[in-house]
């Protein structure tokens, strides 16, 4: 339990920074680069909760997300000009993002009974790729999952390891499994422009 | 209840084949291809039943739509270059699928009991338009439901058709009804250019 | 109850202006001047009711809304060449909406007997914001909240004033003195141009 959520912290902090990233490349003022990073953090999360019944959304009901998602804006603010490449950056903490929350979407549906491999995966991939989408459609940008195509697959292929590792090892491998398939798919394809 | 699942899958594949060629028109890749053939068949169905309390949305508890989905996508993909006009194309398979979803959408409020006529209609209109709406705010365009006039008020008037319909006629009937009304308003419209 | 009620009209009523407003700007035809004054007023409080498990939504629930809407945007169509200064008037009755709601939404979390401050604060934002987020997506503008510092700023001080003037007064006073903060600050950063 404890080990997923310090998963979920590490996820939110990279989702903030990517949306706050992409919100001072887009010269959004202050209130806009932290607000775009929460959403980037706490949305893919949100409506997961919406579709398996959560309510209220843990990201909205409990604040630790929240603040964890205002600090990592903040210093993304306070750090941006020490980032020389920014649109990399941008790629790197959104692979990070996706990998956990694929994982811990996946796990959320497990968790909450949902035991056919469909729901799973699409849970993996909408908390994955939830708060990115919001991210690129509030700034005006056709959403990353749909211009990459090694970007959906990756979470897909993650949550697939997880249902197919399930059986044999802990639930916490298996997450480890999920997040390492997801990530470093998303990472190649990043290095190999697929 | 076959004959409503039948239904269900002819307003999938109509929606699937709208938002592929339309992604194929935006050049995205294969997987935005697909996936943006998935969101418009599958979302409006998952947003309706958020708002009726369907927990989890049908559209992703079970494989079969996807599954549709993603065989009409792949579809499109293969036959694009025998079709010759695609902007055309794209509106007739919306039409359909317009249609179908919201004779579908208005029918699940009635079965989950909500026989509010307001309800009935906006569970019709939000199950025909919320899918296309998506597409098109994904690949940066103002929703077809804002720019045409008679797009909306199609569904309006399908779901009106099956409400007063209802208590006369069979619920397959009516639904046929509503189908029928919304499709040809629509196609009226794209004709004449209202 | 009732005074609540009169509340939410005069938002809806603002919102469904400020939207209207808009989509006239942006020549929409009529319908989608119509559906975007109507998705501006009621959106925020459907996605609230979806995340405090309200379903089905009020707004879509009972016709009232939907009517008080369509009603002001019939009345901004016909005054609008009455209306001098557009771009302000969007402003203003935003930022009527924007307070109103922001109280309704934070009371509607108490409401539903979720007394952490954080979804309160969450759900006053969620309501104020969401209506406006949806309608500057749908016309292609990056949301305002994310271009105004104090915006979502002024919702958040607006349910901040609410919580702490909770336990000294009575529901409608704080109910009012969240309305007036919110209000308030966002119209000193408009004419300030904060």
């Amino acid at each position: 339990m404890l080990l997923i959520e310090m998963f979920v912290f590490i996820g939110t902090i990279a989702f903030a920074i990517s949306g706050s990233l992409l919100a001072i490349q887009k010269r959004l003022d202050i209130f806009g680069v932290i607000l775009l990073g929460l959403t980037t953090a706490l949305a893919g999360g949100v409506i997961r909760d919406l579709m398996i019944g959560n309510i209220p959304p843990t990201n909205l009901a409990e604040p630790q997300y929240f603040l964890v998602s205002l600090l990592a804006s903040l210093a993304t603010i306070l750090f941006y000009e020490r980032i020389e490449k920014v649109t990399y950056s941008i790629s790197l903490f959104d692979a990070i993002g996706l990998g956990v929350f694929t994982a811990v979407g996946a796990n959320a549906a497990l968790s909450f009974e949902f035991s056919q491999p469909f729901l799973i995966i699409a849970m993996g991939l909408v908390t994955g790729i939830g708060g990115g989408v919001l991210r690129d459609v509030f700034v005006q940008e056709i959403p990353q999952v749909f211009r990459k195509e090694v970007y959906g697959l990756a979470s897909i292929a993650g949550s697939a390891a997880l249902i197919l590792s399930d059986d044999f090892v802990t639930p916490i491998l298996s997450l480890y499994i999920c997040l390492t398939v997801t990530f470093t798919i998303r990472m190649l394809a990043l290095k190999w422009k697929w």
